[in-house]
């Protein structure tokens, strides 16, 4: 299926698919859009976000080639068992949530008629909403795509058409291994910005520089998102976290102990895997 | 003495020195350059950073009213060591290291003659050296200024009007409490970022986001520069570090606990204090 034929509804209207919908305006057969929130489909309609919208879903997901959900993985959790009585037809089924494996699970529950494919575009901004949505949000940015093993051709197609037509790089894996490194690169560096906001004393605010601003900037993340993904990545944030100490403990007992040759390695090393992990936005 | 009747010598024309005599040119006297670099020397002449320049500190420092030491804290320490024989005069003695204790120390070592008062502005970018530069780095950047008790009015006076002339904001405080604050604000953030980017996998290089950019951007700070914080503010580092280990030991038992509700509480109250310490930029 061409994306340029296929009829879209997004479900969830937030900046993410807010942002979607603007990216994907005039690259297929049109969009629209369900929010529970009817001032959100109100600001969709003005401001011609979207072609259709409304808060019952009846009313726009029928007509849908491609069904997107975008909303935080509980939500997106409860849709999928919703799913089959707000649809009579055979979509192709994508989702933008954060974490994937308890999201491909509950796809692979669905009726055989569905065509599911798990996503997860890496990008954001600090003000959320559909009000902060713009079209170039995707702009360079991974766009995970975890198939299920019933996923078709078609829909891994047209997923790709979706990622490549805003401006992200399709990054193709297994929903466990995207579990297992968003972990890594996503949830631990907000759960240490949390910890570190905690820890910096208030009487200290007259000495805040840019480098702590940047270092705790994720923790000002929406707390409702965070806790689906903490609550469905349980596992592998631990294991993380285990990773992080064992660092941190490295680090510690190499200042405490005065090893300044081997210290300076160690920040050297850290230096180095900075700007390959900040490069890595680029390259991949 | 007012800032526009005053002959400047910055020593060390590195990303702040370059920024500082830049941000200065026209609003005093003069703005005279030392670099132990001949190509810095070269480069700060051509384009016009500075007034006169040179390598060897006699040919520059004599004629300075005002003495700015711009480098790495050792270096500071070592520059203080040797002003005696550098400068016959009785100059103010300004320094713009990143940590102030041990530099106030030897600054109370100096002859009677010199006029010194601590520094730090604090700001910077990834880029460092001359040739990244800018005149309005200092733009509402925190500036410390840590005076000794022998510190003059007349040293006082010129550092407030140095601070407040390129942008910045002074604050007033004692060495020690820069140096503890700056432990929670600057020093420890550093530590986590470096034990973060040591601590994410390679393989998960696809995975990497703008927030996990962000989160251990300072990692790629230089560790000459760090060094040196590191081993002249080792003591407030620890403390800071065993602040947030109680942090995240306390957000990692209620991950682990399954305890939703708390870590819901710790989470939004981290948001708040994310808010509330970015914008303390712009409050003070």
């Amino acid at each position: 299926m061409k994306l340029i034929e296929c009829r879209i509804a997004i479900v969830g209207l937030g900046l993410m698919g807010g942002s979607l919908a603007l990216a994907l305006k005039g690259k297929c057969a049109g969009v629209d859009g369900v929010d529970i929130d009817s001032t959100v489909i109100g600001f969709a309609l003005t401001n011609q976000v979207v072609d259709h919208a409304a808060s019952d879903p009846i009313q726009i997901l029928p007509k849908a080639d491609l069904v997107i959900l975008g909303a935080p993985v509980s939500q997106i959790l409860s849709l999928l068992r919703a799913l089959p009585e707000l649809h009579p037809g055979n979509p192709v089924v994508l989702d933008l949530g954060s974490t994937k494996r308890e999201i491909v699970r509950a796809m692979a529950e669905l009726p055989s008629r569905f065509d599911p494919i798990g996503g997860h575009p890496m990008c954001g901004k600090e003000k959320t909403g559909l009000a902060n949505a713009a079209p170039d949000l995707f702009m360079d940015a991974p766009f995970a795509l975890t198939p299920l093993q019933r996923t078709t051709s078609t829909a891994r197609d047209l997923a790709e058409q979706v990622a490549l037509t805003i401006g992200a790089r399709p990054i193709w894996l297994k929903a466990e291994t995207h579990d297992l490194w968003t972990a890594s690169t996503s949830h631990l560096p907000y759960v240490l910005a949390c910890a570190l906001a905690n820890a910096v004393p208030g009487e200290a605010l007259p000495m805040v520089g840019p480098g702590l601003r940047s270092t705790i900037r994720v923790a000002g993340t929406s707390t409702r998102i965070m806790m689906d993904i903490l609550q469905t990545n349980q596992e592998n944030i631990l294991g993380a976290l285990g990773s992080f100490r064992e660092e941190l403990d490295h680090l510690e007992a190499l200042v405490r102990g005065n090893e300044w040759d081997l210290l300076k390695e160690v920040l050297d090393q850290a230096a180095d895997r900075q700007k390959k992990l900040s490069g890595g936005l680029l390259r991949c």
